[in-house]
């Protein structure tokens, strides 16, 4: 229990872990028009409580990006017994919107700021024909990927480095590009090929720019060597797409 | 080549292997009102090269059952080259099904009456909360399942039986209930129980009753040695469920 900032009364703070089919969303943080994830988190809040609370995510995600593992915490007058309010919570949202964990959290505990590793998941079905029960959630490459050239060149972007050529907008509000990535893995499961990303925090739209760069890699494209020069360019070009949102996961955040 | 049986036509047998999604469908086969997944075929075949035909499915599948392996026959006028026949089909066909092979076939080469051995696969999230990418293609079981229970009571199914008691309409229209059941296996992955079954042939709506049977084992509420005399008793009654259609997967047709 703490002292809400703003007034005396106090305040509980809950931590959940979502997870959600992004293909109907306009992604994670609150729109003007579209529907969002964090919207319909916060409608259910407010029908279950009769509060009307913010929930703060760990960040924002695309529209059609999907998570296994998004945190977020909001806060609450009420006291609530926590299995209550995760069940009260999944009853009421939309299926495409599951809450897998809710545990009260200290009151200095922000999903956001606290966040110390991220990890996503990218996943591309790379075969003739796609799979249709997977086409809402991997990204569909016809040409056979090399993927060992895939792996030289993600080997390139491990460490900490200035990523101002892989994020979409390197100038708006970001005071620095430099980022840790911790780890960036690309395998192959039969026709599924998985890029599993791992940072300290990653830049806006930056998984997606590291998975377009790898893909044009796989492809003949790129060659691995050139991934470093594309680095320290520091410039976001052509060289480096963007993967579509569909195939990319926030799979988990560490605190 | 072959000479068309009602015409001096000569035709040309295909078939072909597809994939669905169900979810949007009213099954496999042709309803007065609702769309189905051999409707669009011939739909797109239609589209394609001017020619009425009936697609033949190796069997029907229900609404909202999926396919990763469904067999079709069908027979065109014109000599296609197959490459090109199946790119125009996945070109024109909804995204939720695909065409993963197409060969020229024998004139005699029937999906239906040729085939010889099938394979389905039924797929159950065994977890506290669904997650949502799975949430039309696995049925949500919260109770933990006695897997060892499950595995118990699926060997007593395997093997030449009068399946009488695991098909929806029992007395319309077939000749006999007895089926040879090749394998029935139950393999948990994580949260992820997989039920297999592969027999020469399935009575209408036998696996998802098999699957409804072997969950109420995995609950509790059925022993393992009930099943032996469910099975003797040649009687559908409320003890062998129906378990839902969107777990459901057509695997694999042998020939």
């Amino acid at each position: 229990m703490s002292i809400h900032p703003h007034s005396s009364h106090p305040v509980f703070r809950y931590k959940i872990t979502v997870a959600y089919d992004g293909t109907a969303y306009a992604g994670w943080q609150v729109q003007p028009v579209q529907v969002t994830v964090q919207q319909r988190i916060e409608e259910t809040l407010k029908r279950l409580s009769g509060e009307t609370v913010k929930v703060h995510g760990s960040g924002r995600t695309d529209g059609g990006v999907h998570a296994q593992g998004q945190v977020a915490h909001f806060d609450l007058t009420k006291k609530w017994v926590c299995g209550y309010l995760l069940k009260g919570m999944n009853a009421v949202l939309p299926q495409d919107i599951r809450i897998l964990r809710l545990s009260r959290a200290k009151p200095d505990f922000h999903a956001r700021r606290s966040a110390v590793k991220k990890e996503y998941r990218y996943f591309i079905w790379n075969g003739a024909v796609m799979d249709p029960c997977r086409r809402l959630y991997a990204t569909h490459v016809r040409q056979t990927l090399d993927i060992k050239a895939m792996q030289a060149a993600a080997k390139v972007l491990v460490g900490r480095h200035d990523f101002a050529s892989f994020t979409a907008n390197p100038n708006v509000e970001v005071e620095s590009t430099v980022r840790e990535v911790f780890s960036l893995t690309v395998r192959q499961q039969g026709p599924l090929v998985v890029i599993r990303a791992a940072s300290e925090g990653f830049l806006y739209k930056m998984v997606r720019s590291l998975t377009g760069l790898l893909l044009r890699v796989g492809q003949g494209h790129v060659k691995p060597d050139e991934v470093r020069e594309i680095l320290a360019s520091k410039v976001r070009t052509a060289r480096v797409p963007t993967a579509p949102p569909k195939g990319l996961f926030l799979w988990r955040v560490w605190y």
